[in-house]
């Protein structure tokens, strides 16, 4: 254990998966971005011709932790030596935010297609409107 | 369209989601983080003297983005309506870090049990090494 401490001199050495939850959630974890981007899109088709679409893209630095927690009391009943290792290594708390699209609206665009019957071809887009972190939580 | 690009003055437009792709890599993703911070946990067990060992946790703030791809041309046979959409959408290029373990090792933890026989409890441990943003690609 001795052995295990040294390193960690005159730095806070959390007491339980309980505080290090509280600690990471609380004062590290405030300042991420995930930012909304401008991008051309462009809106091809054989026989038509091709116009750009404004869409948005997201990137940034999102929130995850992992923290292990206190390891289960044994079961009572013996269970087979692989079922306890699972069980006392398994649990953590876990999340991991992703910067992706929050918010989508669709549009419609028309192409013109000269030489085809009808002129004119309609697609859905969808676009971003707005990207955030998101949370991905694991059971 | 025009009404698409206000607000976007003097900003840079990417033209491409392969453009989007090259800045995101390069220009902003580069200054992740995830920390290895050391952690108490008590080893209990029924009838026995529990033990402190110290672990890791880790947090942090990993990169992610979410590009959509130019859509792709529809195909000569005309496909469902919805099978459409999905196939105009679907494509992004997409990515998520977590801050998670990367190195593991496990230990032994011996336990005092007075008045059980045998008198000890061995419980094997597996403890965080060193954590790191490590990406999730999405198919």
């Amino acid at each position: 254990l001795l052995s295990d401490l040294r390193g960690y001199h005159g730095r806070k050495v959390l007491k339980s998966s309980k505080n290090a939850l509280l600690v990471t959630k609380k004062e590290y974890l405030q300042k991420d971005w995930c930012k909304t981007e401008p991008l051309v899109q462009k809106i091809k088709e054989e026989g038509c011709l091709t116009r750009t679409v404004i869409n948005r893209f997201c990137y940034g630095q999102c929130n995850s932790f992992y923290i292990p927690k206190n390891p289960k009391k044994r079961n009572r009943r013996r269970p087979s030596q692989e079922h306890e290792d699972e069980d006392q290594n398994g649990a953590a708390f876990k999340s991991c935010s992703f910067c992706k699209p929050k918010k989508f609206t669709w549009i419609t665009v028309t192409l013109k297609c000269p030489n085809m019957v009808p002129q004119f071809r309609k697609k859905r887009i969808q676009r971003i409107k707005q990207c955030k972190c998101i949370a991905t939580n694991f059971n």
